[in-house]
């Protein structure tokens, strides 16, 4: 079975009665919402929508025009990056689900929305047709009322689907596919930040380290010691246990232990069953043995 | 929340139609039926279901009731060792559910069954009474035609719930609370069959070792090497991790690798996460962060 994850995110958290009806119109599908989280400095709203792809899209799609429908982007103000009504829409693939579904996914929603709307319609991260719209910041650039000026005269601000110009309360949308990202801090037995930031350095992708992980070195003052704050953006290519293994050869060889790990909020299933069949060397294991898993089989 | 599964075993594994009626008459209730296994050899089936407590049971008893009006102990053959319609119906602990949740669960079943019934009815293994009902071959033991004769005239074989003397066509039954079993084998690069055995005994309760392991050790000729293969009988207070890191210090003391391991079957998520929470030091970490186990708390 496949199933997806969907994070929209629209441009009201103060309103309530326009947030409920905006995801209201999610509700309506054959999904779980998981979490709804508005933010009234942001003026902001994620919501988690999990499910198969085609329900999943729909309700995201549902979700998409009410919010187009009630908001206007001539009006708002808030403390988060943003450019559109309906600001971002990224798809995120569970369980064996492939990134191609979900690129595919994001692509014909995004075609889908900009037909349906007339708001113009980007694709970014892992479904990005172009390499400068792989990073969301470069796409939303500007945010609304800058994309209002470039769009149309910047051959680069084109947009992937729907007409060359702002929609005048709609704003612009980004559509992508991208992997899970997951919070995965390592604490170090000492209170030298310098050696959290030399550990962090090796293991990070932007210094030499694992393609995947975007590090940084903490001071955690009331514990004193040091922490290894990571951001692990492709668990697959890039698995938990061998940056963890990294980290703990590297302070070791600054006389250093670990002391612990986090992994912060939500997250997956798959890469801690990775991790464990690492280290109990588990042949042949399959997420499919997995009894809460064949339970979410049975009840999506 | 609370979620249990119950795996019924009644005494019919060759009559499709009546198997198929005694399995709706669970499914007609709010649970998951994960699995129904006919065996003709056996003249039984095992049926697999899932959910909270309450739909759990319900269904069991419409399921247990349906078996007693359609099988006739006095006419049933088959290898597995049986005494009933409804041979054994055991409750199993998920996610954080309590044992003692599922012995009440058993409990209460037990009483209503045989009231509902006439069937004499035991408790076993965590629900047990007795010392000598922990272990079901015990309380089964002549199976139905030694226990015909025995009850009312042994004091030992006196049901605790029902009538002092057998249901001619329903038998007895044994209802009962255990944890999950997990079974776990450990492949060792020798070809040494001792070895795997001398370690078995160094991990198992029987000769010492931990408190809910049972081991042999066993040859897999077609890959040259041996296996220590185990039933883990509670996880949560004997891991697996820390059995499978005795093996591996028991197996370096002989001069041998551990190449592997094995989980076999359907397996719950909480003793893979405590493998990986062990190895990767994690603090603080619960399965509730888990999403496929928040979506089974949603879609339950």
């Amino acid at each position: 079975m496949e199933l997806v994850k969907c994070v929209p995110n629209f441009s009201e958290g103060r309103n309530e009665a326009d947030v409920e009806a905006i995801v209201d119109a999610a509700r309506a599908h054959d999904v779980s919402v998981l979490d709804v989280s508005p933010d009234a400095d942001h003026n902001r709203t994620d919501v988690t929508l999990v499910g198969e792809p085609e329900p999943v899209s729909a309700a995201a799609m549902d979700l998409a025009v009410e919010a187009v429908e009630r908001i206007d982007m001539r009006e708002h103000s808030g403390e988060h990056p943003r450019m559109g009504a309906i600001d971002v829409v990224p798809f995120v693939p569970l369980l064996d689900t492939s990134m191609e579904t979900c690129i595919e996914l994001a692509e014909a929603f995004a075609a889908d929305f900009a037909e349906r709307t007339g708001v113009p319609t980007y694709l970014y991260e892992e479904a990005a047709r172009r390499p400068d719209r792989e990073n969301l910041a470069a796409v939303r650039k500007g945010e609304y009322e800058g994309l209002r000026d470039a769009i149309g005269t910047d051959p680069d601000r084109e947009p992937d689907f729907g007409p060359n110009h702002i929609h005048e309360t709609g704003g612009a949308t980004a559509v992508g596919a991208r992997f899970f990202l997951v919070a995965f801090n390592v604490n170090l037995d000492t209170e030298d930040r310098e050696v959290a930031s030399r550990i962090a350095e090796a293991v990070r992708h932007s210094s030499g380290g694992y393609r995947h992980v975007k590090a940084m070195g903490f001071e955690i003052e009331d514990r004193g010691i040091v922490q290894v704050s990571m951001n692990m953006t492709d668990y697959r290519a890039t698995p938990l246990f061998r940056v963890f293994e990294t980290i703990r050869d590297e302070a070791a060889r600054e006389g250093v232990g670990v002391v612990g790990s986090e992994l912060v909020g939500l997250i997956p299933m798959e890469p801690i069953l990775d991790a464990a069949a690492h280290y109990l060397r588990l042949e042949d294991f399959g997420g499919e043995q997995v009894l809460e898993r064949q339970l979410v089989e049975e009840l999506v």
